[in-house]
């Protein structure tokens, strides 16, 4: 018996108990009983988000929440700052290019984050309508200083827009005391559900800009579901299986504490770049996220027998590398509902399957890596 | 004990199948095991759709739907003619509103449809890039003739677009017979799926006008969608236990073969008004649609108050009248997983609480007269 285990970043493993809310009766969305299911979910959401703001809820993917962002805030010829280091970045450039907006794209290789400068000194420069960024970019797994560049705009009429797909319940992402206008995220990552919802928290400047913005798009029009929010509502048919499963899982985030879950993340991704160098294999980023670690190949190794091995022998699924950096490193999610074993567990499958496909290592230093890191020795 | 049983036009009830499939355990959507499920319940949707063309399957709500359809086969300036008789035709106007496109809107009283004439008439008069029409205008429980409106369409270059929300599984919907370029569903309708899902089959000629018309959106770019269809695939990472749900929710309709499914549909309805009428009601619609009936308030009934109590005392969920209609009408669901128990049970429950609250009638007549239908008598 090997149990299936999820380490890709998303989609991660649900927990029983949400899974089990969402197989029960549906019920309809235009009653009391939906707006106070609702109403409980926005209030999670706010503290999952360290925001007071409106966190909106939409049924989609983050891609739909994304490009709500931008479309809703930026106006017709607007001027918008990328800063671009991976596969998502990229896809919100391609947003970019597909409104013709004024883009200037601030490009950083894969495994490094933009230099806050850089970003600093593009905004002296000229003045643009929004900065938009990849917080924990996924597919490099590498990390961006939200802080830093929350800063920089905060104090200015430049809308701050955060890819938070991966950071949001997986790293340390504080709304308002960092000034972040819109942070994105998707169900499917640390908030421990499927796929199909997304969701923006909206700052006052980000919500007076959509005000102010015309668009065509309808289903994505964040004045509606704003309007909707405030009688705790949603102005479309909303998933109403996994809103009622997010708010099993948001409640046990609120149990466990936002800052326990971001220090347990942290001490799995530790554990895991611990591991990664003990193998003598590093990491892939300079800068790495603590929601998923990036594991350099050994060379000559094969990505798809590495990874169908590891799934076929011991039912484990890790991620491949995206793009250029196909074939280059593995890639393994530290996020939502994942503990200190499973993380000891696929570093165990990691060594077994290394050892099988022929590399050379010392069998064990891996493990013995992590278990140290993960029991805080 | 009241079992909770859901009348309303979307969502309708979940069959515990389905349900409990979409409670197992999240597997990765860029998967072979993936692509297996999506490619299997692609047939099964063409089936469905009774097409042979493909049937997108996106996240989101009918509304998003909807959009997509027009945003990518209307070119920016082009000419629409939208046929209104109830809430969503005026939700589509919108979007043409939106668009800014050379919008002709052909209005009927709620409760009628627009004329067939009509439409060749406006057709013959000028020429549209698309027409947009309901074909069961949920709000006005109204059908319109689909088959009849395909003929007018076929063999031009105008691109036919059917919001088949409540259709599609519920009334005969022929998708290739009759020459529609795009049908419309959504997943909490007929095809017993709670909401989160949609799907817009695409014809060939709708096809090529994708292609040809750029259109800003990326999240419901048709393009994107039907490249990645043609590897059983999807752009945009999708809602999984959904779609898990979805193959076994249409694996029971091919089991029961969708012409019986539509048969047994229309005999819910037929009993529900034989219902409506011996109990002196009479039905709202003039041309009613067989996946929803509207029956009439008598004089001085107070909505809230004869559904309420209906909810209270019998746990039976039937929806009230929307906009103008309110207060005039309640309606009653007979799409998806619904049985003729169920359908005499609501006609049951009515009677109490139309007696409780005062109505003047043969205690019974409704109950009978809807029994007599159902068993064919």
């Amino acid at each position: 018996m090997n149990k299936m285990r999820l380490f890709t970043p998303g989609p991660t493993s649900v927990p029983e108990e949400v899974l089990l809310e969402m197989a029960k009766p549906v019920f309809h969305h235009r009653t009391q009983q939906y707006k106070d299911l609702f109403a409980k979910v926005n209030e999670l959401l706010k503290y999952t988000y360290q925001t007071k703001n409106p966190v909106l809820t939409i049924s989609g993917s983050g891609t739909a929440a994304a490009e709500m962002a931008m479309i809703n805030t930026i106006p017709a010829g607007g001027s918008v700052l990328f800063l671009s280091n991976g596969k998502f970045a990229e896809r919100w450039v391609k947003i970019g290019e597909r409104n013709k907006w004024n883009a200037t794209v601030l490009k950083a290789e894969y495994g490094q984050a933009v230099p806050v400068q850089q970003v600093a000194d593009a905004l002296k420069a000229k003045h643009f309508d929004a900065v938009v960024l990849v917080h924990s970019e996924t597919s490099a797994c590498t990390v961006t200083d939200l802080a830093a560049i929350g800063a920089l705009t905060r104090n200015t009429d430049t809308v701050l827009i955060s890819d938070g797909i991966t950071a949001v319940g997986a790293l340390p992402v504080k709304t308002d005391e960092w000034g972040v206008d819109i942070v994105i995220t998707g169900s499917q990552k640390a908030l421990m559900l499927p796929p199909g919802l997304a969701f923006l928290s909206v700052s006052e400047k980000a919500q007076k800009k959509a005000a102010m913005v015309k668009q065509p798009n309808l289903y994505l029009d964040l004045m509606s579901y704003l309007k909707s929010y405030n009688d705790n509502d949603v102005p479309w048919t909303p998933a109403v299986t996994l809103v009622r499963g997010l708010f099993v899982a948001l409640t046990q985030i609120q149990a466990e504490g936002i800052e326990n879950v971001w220090k347990r993340t942290s001490l799995y991704a530790s554990a895991t770049r611990a591991a990664a160098v003990a193998l003598g294999l590093g990491v892939f980023s300079q800068s790495p996220s603590d929601s998923v670690t990036g594991i350099n190949y050994p060379a000559g190794f094969t990505d798809k027998e590495f990874r169908g091995a590891l799934r076929k022998q011991l039912n484990m699924n890790v991620a491949a590398g995206q793009g250029t950096m196909e074939g280059k490193m593995f890639r393994i999610s530290h996020m939502g509902y994942v503990d200190q074993v499973d993380t000891l567990g696929v570093i165990h499958g990691v060594e077994i399957i290394l050892k099988q496909q022929g590399y050379k290592f010392e069998f064990g230093a891996g493990v013995a890596a992590a278990h140290k890191v993960l029991a805080g020795a």
